[in-house]
């Protein structure tokens, strides 16, 4: 069985496990923090980042959230995630990068920063320009996602997708370290409800991550 | 034809230029400069960012550099550059997430920000300590470069392809900004030589961005 190294409030393992639960792929999870910068971890992923998805023995070893997906979009036939034709799949790309890139700088990386990682790691505390600015930044996105749902069924178009998954992933980590106010944004409430009432995303909804508590919102459906 | 949005320095742009030509895909550039936030651009690409690929009338619209790598894989079947199979094809994905990501964020955009934005847009100075930690952050890309061409002909694996396109496009840049010291790395530089011979890569070599000279050793393939 593929093995992966991830942890729980990392958005990028979050995007492969809901991938490859809807993929059914099976896979056994083992609890890697990068900033323990563990060298057997690092002989695998040189980058020092999580997920990295490694098959019995490593003989074989695949790194990057998008290389894992696309490694299983190209090997695994049922529920394709990237879309139709070429150009279906060149825009659920665009999104993807989107909110791996985007989103993460803008939401993600200081939201982890100064609510999970200063305090598990420095027991310091928040510095709240940067959470203000990452709670303006969340609105432009939430703001973006309805302009996506205005047009389509789904973000990537008119089926379910890797564009969800990648935003849902990003936004689910955001929303645990309370970071998204969902006031006015019922467009995309809803698309999100749709999303945590998916067998393949429950099981991300029930974690939690020792010494941080989400607040009492996050695993309902009804939010 | 195609037509291309992107700027001379533009990492991103040079790893869609250099793939495009390897593929033979006639395209027209168009130059963007992102900083000016042109409202037709932001239309086309809310991210607001280069390179984006445009077909006559807009009709279709390719956005981010991997998206558009991706698709012109997927369409045009001559000269593959992503590799043979799903575990190398894997491979070379990570590897352009590295450059992309990695490098970018280490290197290219504190070189990008301090010697060409501050200098072009501001006529500011660079922050000498920015720029010390670009140069050292080189030297541990440089070294991986060559850990992987001391196991492989190319850096994906035994043929020519995205990964070498992908570290080619963001070390050009880092190198035009002056921000490359190839003293001790013999294997990087037979690596880069071999590159800056191709007459797919030549044409950016010999542009130059406005107001900013590189340094004597950019385009020579001797260096």
């Amino acid at each position: 069985m593929w093995q992966l190294y991830q942890y729980t409030l990392c958005p990028f393992s979050r995007k492969v496990r809901f991938a490859l639960a809807e993929k059914a792929i099976p896979h056994e999870l083992l609890r890697e923090l990068p900033w323990d910068r563990r060298d057997e971890f690092t002989d695998m992923n040189p980058a020092g980042q999580t997920p990295v998805l490694a098959a019995p023995n490593n003989t074989t070893v695949l790194i990057d959230s998008s290389a894992i997906c696309e490694y299983f979009e190209e090997t695994v036939e049922r529920t394709p995630l990237l879309g139709a034709g070429p150009i279906d799949r060149a825009e659920t790309r665009r999104l993807v990068s989107w909110f791996d890139q985007k989103f993460y700088a803008e939401v993600g990386v200081l939201l982890l920063q100064e609510r999970m990682y200063k305090r598990l790691v420095h027991r310091a505390s928040p510095d709240a320009t940067l959470l203000r600015q990452a709670g303006r930044n969340v609105e432009v996105h939430l703001d973006y996602i309805e302009y996506l749902l205005d047009h389509r069924r789904w973000l990537g178009g008119p089926t379910f997708g890797l564009a969800d998954i990648c935003a849902a992933a990003h936004i689910s980590v955001a929303d645990y370290l309370n970071g998204v106010d969902w006031t006015g944004h019922a467009e995309a409430k809803q698309w999100y409800s749709a999303i945590k009432s998916r067998p393949t995303f429950r099981p991300l909804l029930a974690e939690r991550m020792e010494g941080l508590a989400p607040p009492a919102h996050y695993d309902k459906l009804d939010f």
